[in-house]
């Protein structure tokens, strides 16, 4: 018979979030494998007598359901990476045409859906890539990511910016400004980056203003691309995203913040009873 | 009495350029300190019993002109670096607002016009970041930065995007395509740059393809947020820079193109001239 035991597993954001015995566990992934990291964080769980289901939304699925489509339920068998854990997948979606894919984040607008079965409007779902995912009469019609926190790392990681965006602090009246310079004219942030830099040595090492002038310029270029998703739609934001929060609220928009881990191991518990009755 | 023998020194680019006894040396400056470099590529060449002066356009001068003003011909005297080399660096320029800097390559702008007074019209200094630089009767009437390069090299580095871009060759068609559509629509390349990842998964690694797409991506934002440079003005780009010299003339822009480290070194000597006179 059996054993009804199972662990949920997600990649959100940054995090591995493992449910273990009713807590919620998180781990950042920085440069990782989340396979790994999860062997490791089930730890003293596993035991060598009982093969223990996990459910499992990584961040590149193995399957890929084509949009538009219901938000996925299905759950593929991975390659194994413990005797003692059968791993099982959450299939993720595809996009053809503008090629994208929606991994790890489909467990979220999975328990999204099924949270609000009604809902017809738009996921801004966070993280270091964002998607934007057109939701309507219970599917996924379309969606697009964008690297924004990703492009903030890079930058801040290994150009002339880093010394100018080292250190702490956020002054939000930079990063209004610059946001909705970069909303009304996306086309010149190309132009300004390098002002970081450049104020840095003329007018001294502010990081509060060098970080929210940065995240300003490249979440206004965001805003202004995604604009024929969150212009007359509702919005739900999705995870840590405050400066989605604000920028929207600055346009009109009505938003709604979930929490993307609850949401993520909802859409897993779906997927996995899903798969029980099946 | 003074020794005449001296050296020329200049970063440009992503590496550094020392002329030794008429001979061109280059290597890549990468994570490391040019002026370190400098004594090391001295070697064998520095002797105990003589100070040898360098003459040193390096990235980031001690000193710096405002503009509008002539390209800068006078020397700084550098912190030692070591007992065998006193270090003279060229001054750069300074542009209050927009807030820029126009660092080592401040010498090979005054190699050109040294070498054209005449000339009016913008010059394209390439690198991982470009200028743009407004020439008129001699002075440097202003300037503008882009990180073109250095965006390409973060996000080939460490991004969802490394596995796309990890490889060689070049798709010409790709790039042209991916330049004109960014040309004509900037303000969409944020929301473009993901599928360059989603496409690698949907149809498979061809790195000559990401690679020439990204870099006509970047590339047209940069050509459009410069267009106030380029448009209707004569332009030479100096330093290796195809991908400039193929979006201009797909423009209809005159180009000709001049050799960074020829000019760099001719600026540096014009400085060094000029210091023996005062």
């Amino acid at each position: 018979m059996r054993d009804r035991t199972w662990i949920a597993a997600a990649c959100v954001g940054e995090s591995l979030c493992v449910r273990v015995q009713g807590d919620d566990v998180q781990r950042r992934i920085g440069a990782g494998k989340p396979e790994q990291m999860l062997v490791e964080m089930l730890g003293s769980y596993l035991r060598d007598d009982v093969v223990l289901p996990v459910v499992f939304a990584g961040r590149d699925p193995l399957r890929l359901a084509k949009v538009p489509a219901v938000p996925p339920a299905t759950l593929t068998p991975l390659p194994d990476i413990d005797p003692r854990i059968v791993l099982l997948g959450l299939d993720g979606l595809a996009q053809i045409r503008p090629a994208d894919i929606l991994g790890g984040e489909a467990a979220q607008v999975a328990g999204f859906v099924a949270a609000y079965p009604e809902w017809d409007g738009v996921l801004c779902l966070t993280g270091p890539s964002s998607k934007w995912v057109h939701i309507s009469a219970g599917e996924v019609v379309s969606f697009q990511s964008f690297m924004t926190g990703e492009i903030f790392a890079a930058l801040a990681g290994q150009s002339v910016l880093r010394k100018a965006l080292e250190g702490d602090g956020w002054d939000e009246a930079a990063f209004t400004e610059a946001l909705s310079d970069a909303m009304s004219r996306p086309e010149r942030v190309a132009g300004q980056l390098f002002s970081l830099h450049a104020s840095e040595r003329l007018t001294g090492h502010d990081p509060a203003i060098a970080r929210a002038r940065l995240s300003g310029m490249l979440t206004g270029m965001e805003m202004a691309a995604a604009r024929p998703y969150w212009l007359g739609r509702d919005v739900a934001v999705i995870g840590e995203g405050a400066q989605y929060e604000a920028a929207l609220r600055a346009q009109g928009v009505p938003v709604d913040v979930h929490d993307a881990v609850a949401l993520a191991f909802r859409g897993l518990e779906l997927a996995y009873t899903a798969q029980g009755e099946r």
